[in-house]
């Protein structure tokens, strides 16, 4: 089979492709299925060299570019591409195109090959926001806060409503903030999670931009990725009618993620994170939701990380050359 | 100030203008304002003749066409124009030209001009179904059980963000099953509900496809337009944050409604249904939400018919040219 990775090239979607080149075949939808090929699509050509991968650099909202990235053969994509938070709410047009008409548009040629592909959404717990509950259980109504929560949220509809028609067979996945992050800053507004974990492990000094009790919903980029495959790997039918799923993860406070880095990499590390609220920031970030009961997730066996201090160790591990410290 | 109705032709649309015309200013987001243009906009034209009524004929989904229908002396929109129910699950694509892609056209022109007009969006309690609590309230999640709620939904996500950003000032509204219906059947599946009351006062016979204890969450189409106008009269204030709305209602049952009839018209009337039991009828109908506590829309102060016999009087004396029998 063909496997497509949108947004291949970003570092959810590289550590997805390593992770399926680990194995000679990859259950989709309960089925054993070899891997013959592997299509990085991406805006920059991805780092992984491997005659099974093939990168594409195009534009998402193509309906051309998406046509040639979808054949017969593809039984399954994994749609991680989209404008991140921050950028999607700074220019609404470019998130309405890649965000909702991007994944329009992949919907679209899913269907138009009358296939039923296998379809793994990367949705987000953006999806969530505002006046919530204490915990948000798997009966929370979504009420998304800002563009890219409602882009989300809507290509979430798009997913369900093909899958109901039987045009896809979808699985929309609302993941926790991925900490740690790797690389440089982007353009999501919860990126000071990861940045005061990985800026200091490589040197730099960083700024946390909001009050050190500030709480948020977080998994590894190594527990995502597992919990991505996982969800390829069900049968449609454990699924059921709801195709939408909130991640299990961890409710990390700052002063958490910050006694964890100073556990791994001692005192000279941590104090390379300077303390500066960004009275923006914390009035946005407190309209996350930051603890959630994912009991359905649960349920179909998904599972995040142990504890904060292993997902410190997971990034040392997975990210050697970016340490200098510690 | 000139407004526009989309899907102007409809019968919900005339009935709308009929009521606008009656006032020489309505109030809009807490404001008396003065009527000076209504346009009237959908595929065919509307049957009103008022020196105020401009009739445009055209597709809601063609950019070009509805930058036309809105200017800047453009300070109300209500947008009623949308495929209904059995048409949008039939023809995929023609509900997601018509309910998505003319709701977004619409909206990105409303933006452009950057007056922010008042938008009211009719949407409907098609966003809920499946597995339902017995009540409806405010926190249910909507979970549309076919394309055109998906779609419904879809239009209040944006109306939600555009009202957020500051694009447009939004209401959208869920509106319950519209009984009495005037005219002839549509593509709607909940048709039977109207059919059962209307053709019979018309002299024809006509098919109850479903058991009579069968509940559904109707109003009559003068309440409904009650509800438009306070729906638009609100100020922005009282409605905050959340955009999206459940009105009132009452829940009938088509005993009650052939009950109705048979109280209003005689039992020659009630005697031109006959019950034709239909398996894909049912099975959709039972995935329709029949009760609401709609406790947000009447702290609005919304209301809605008083009962359904008042229902059927309200439709003869609304209608008087389709009542032969009775």
């Amino acid at each position: 089979m063909k496997i497509l990775v949108t947004g291949g090239a970003g570092f959810l979607g590289q550590q997805l492709i390593r992770a399926m080149l680990g194995h000679a075949s990859l259950d989709v939808g309960g089925k054993p299925m070899r891997i013959d090929r592997i299509v990085c699509f991406d805006q920059a050509v991805g780092a992984i060299t491997d005659p099974r991968v093939t990168n594409v650099v195009g534009d998402i909202a193509d309906a051309a570019t998406v046509a040639r990235l979808v054949d017969r053969d593809t039984a399954l994509v994994a749609h991680l591409a989209a404008v991140v938070s921050g950028t999607a709410e700074a220019d609404f047009d470019l998130g309405m195109r890649v965000n909702l008409d991007g994944t329009r548009a992949l919907l679209e040629r899913c269907r138009a090959l009358g296939q039923q592909p296998l379809v793994l959404f990367s949705s987000s717990i953006a999806v969530f926001g505002g006046s919530l509950p204490p915990v948000v259980t798997d009966a929370t109504t979504p009420t998304p806060q800002g563009s890219y929560g409602t882009q989300k949220l809507i290509g979430e509809l798009l997913v369900q409503d093909y899958t109901r028609k039987g045009f896809i067979d979808g699985r929309s996945l609302r993941v926790p903030t991925a900490v740690v992050r790797p690389g440089r800053p982007n353009g999501a507004a919860s990126g000071f999670a990861s940045n005061i974990i990985r800026d200091p492990l490589a040197g730099l000094p960083t700024v946390l931009p909001v009050d050190p009790a500030t709480e948020m919903w977080v998994a590894s980029p190594r527990a995502i990725v597992a919990m991505f495959l996982h969800a390829i790997a069900l049968p449609g039918a454990d699924w059921g009618w709801h195709r939408s799923l909130n991640l299990p993860g961890l409710t990390a406070s700052m002063a958490e993620e910050l006694a964890a880095l100073r556990e791994a990499a001692g005192e000279r590390v941590a104090a390379l994170v300077s303390h500066q609220p960004d009275a923006d920031i914390m009035r946005l970030v407190k309209t996350w939701a930051a603890r959630f009961d994912a009991a359905r997730a649960r349920a179909l066996g998904f599972t995040a990380d142990r504890d904060f201090p292993s997902i410190v160790r997971a990034y040392i591990d997975d990210n050697p050359a970016a340490i200098k410290l510690g």
